[in-house]
């Protein structure tokens, strides 16, 4: 337990030790999974439901450039899967797990029958300075987005038609996503806005732009797309429509100043993490462009041919991070 | 917003300005409201359920002494009821008026679908100097409970049962349950230990005992229920059932030493709430024992006759405050 933990799980509420966190900003987030909404029943095991509501919760405290501290586990069992308590066993050596490989412990929770499976992570962060907002972006800014895109909702389709295992590199971006709280730290440094990829880059960018008072164009060609030899013989352009409406890749978007490449060089070099720019901040408030490899321009804001994805994204939540 | 909140909802998360809390303990816990376990489909308002939500979570703040701050919200609609934008906004109100009353507001939240109706409310609350824990208790304190207890259970099975209309008094014990947040700030300058009665006498009760290595002697005949005329006619010997074992009442049990009977006083006095000296810690770890008004014993962790409630039991949370 970190040591600023009074008392973790075991009485009515958690006690946080405020002296010991002096000098830095307290990070708040909460995310839910729901079986049937955002994951299958069966599709996953009760070990990789854990990581995976981690992963989730953590992504929201990365992308403010912030390192996770404590979580509370609100869980909701019932539903289509059993839940012996050798499964409930697994699910929270899951969560273990992932807060041993991200930071943070588990100090609170509470427990409920619920006719759907839910789990509900609430995450804290610390963060020394002030964190990464969504509001930062300035026209000029590189988008920079890290690793790939698409390949959650991907996998999500491609598990549910039973295409792949759930071993299957675009089944594991579901079952096992990022959360890139070693590259929101690395960022926070330099980047002037941040967000992670909720619900779709068209969307989560548009947060950016909504709250920066800023534009943007897309260079739909440069946008990290799963690798080839793992799309299951996927065509570039559903996987180029994941990415700009399936969500679910919990990646970062940071707006970034061209004068920082080499920085961003170097927390490349330091995370191992592919960080790509995919186009440029602009002037114009509100307006989402993207142009083709072959310069063809469009709104993407508005265009209908990205909406292919949209009875599924409401699957997922639809107001998260508010 | 408090002064403290640097950003509520709208970002990737919210955040609090540390330097504002100093010299506090910062609380944290988690609890959750499911439809068809913890409430009826249609027994309430989208208001009252909204309300409920808080006081539930606020009343872990309570317990040990702190005042509520920030709360997150996790909501998952579905299930028997719909939830037109109306009724969520609604919800949303109820939450809203029962934070004025109690203080604290909504910092951020999580809105997902979900095959049942869902919401779970993190509730952050600080402390100057330590919080009461469960552990304090000392043999020779007083058990001291808030207000009354039993009519939550009691008005839960009459609303089932259709006997009572929703705004009889023992209905409203189950619909809109206090916080008990003035009475734990009071307790916390003079009581040993204390819990809110989620789980029932017994239960919470016991909570206390095993964290504190001490024993207990209840007079069954000095706990405070609700008022005969408020009863729909039930057995006195009923709603002392489910004043041991019903849970859901969110009254406040705490150890005070006998010596603080005027502190006790003062704090009846300036909160208008029922303090009932209901028994005494005695030094024999672990025993629970009741005494009845004929000065009939009866180990009551083990008695079958309290267990009538059990099945009911088991649908509220299993480890609350865990």
């Amino acid at each position: 337990m970190p040591a600023e933990v009074v008392a973790g799980p075991g009485d009515d509420a958690a006690v946080i030790a405020v002296d010991r966190l002096q000098g830095t900003r307290l990070l708040l987030t909460v995310d839910a999974m729901v079986e049937g909404v955002h994951f299958a029943a069966g599709s996953m095991t009760p070990r990789q439901i854990g990581r995976r509501s981690i992963s989730v919760a953590l992504s929201d405290i990365a992308a403010m450039g912030a390192s996770p501290s404590w979580v509370l586990v609100s869980l909701g069992l019932g539903g289509k899967s059993a839940w012996p308590e050798e499964n409930v066993l697994e699910l929270a050596r899951g969560m273990k797990q992932r807060l041993d490989e991200l930071g943070g412990a588990i100090v609170g929770g509470n427990l409920s029958r619920c006719g759907s499976f839910f789990i509900s992570v609430t995450a804290a962060g610390t963060c020394t300075g002030e964190p990464m907002r969504r509001s930062g972006a300035r026209p000029g800014d590189l988008i920079v987005v890290t690793g790939s895109l698409g390949g959650a909702r991907q996998g999500l389709e491609l598990l549910a038609q039973g295409k792949v295992p759930a071993d299957h590199t675009l089944a594991l971006r579901h079952i096992d996503p990022p959360a890139r709280i070693a590259e929101g730290l690395g960022l926070r440094e330099f980047a002037h806005a941040c967000i992670d990829v909720s619900d779709g880059l068209i969307q989560d960018l548009g947060h950016i732009l909504e709250a920066s008072g800023v534009g943007a164009v897309v260079e739909t060609s440069a946008i990290p797309l799963p690798d080839a030899d793992g799309a299951a013989g996927l065509r570039e352009e559903d996987l180029l429509e994941a990415a700009l409406a399936g969500g679910e890749d919990y990646e970062l978007i940071a707006a970034v100043d061209p004068g920082e490449a080499g920085r961003l060089a170097q927390l490349e070099a330091s995370t191992s993490t592919r960080f790509t720019a995919i186009g440029t901040f602009t002037s114009r408030a509100g307006e989402l462009k993207g142009i083709d490899k072959n310069g063809i321009e469009r709104n993407l804001s508005e265009a209908a041919g990205w909406d292919h994805f949209k009875s599924l994204s409401e699957n997922s939540a639809p107001s998260r991070g508010r």
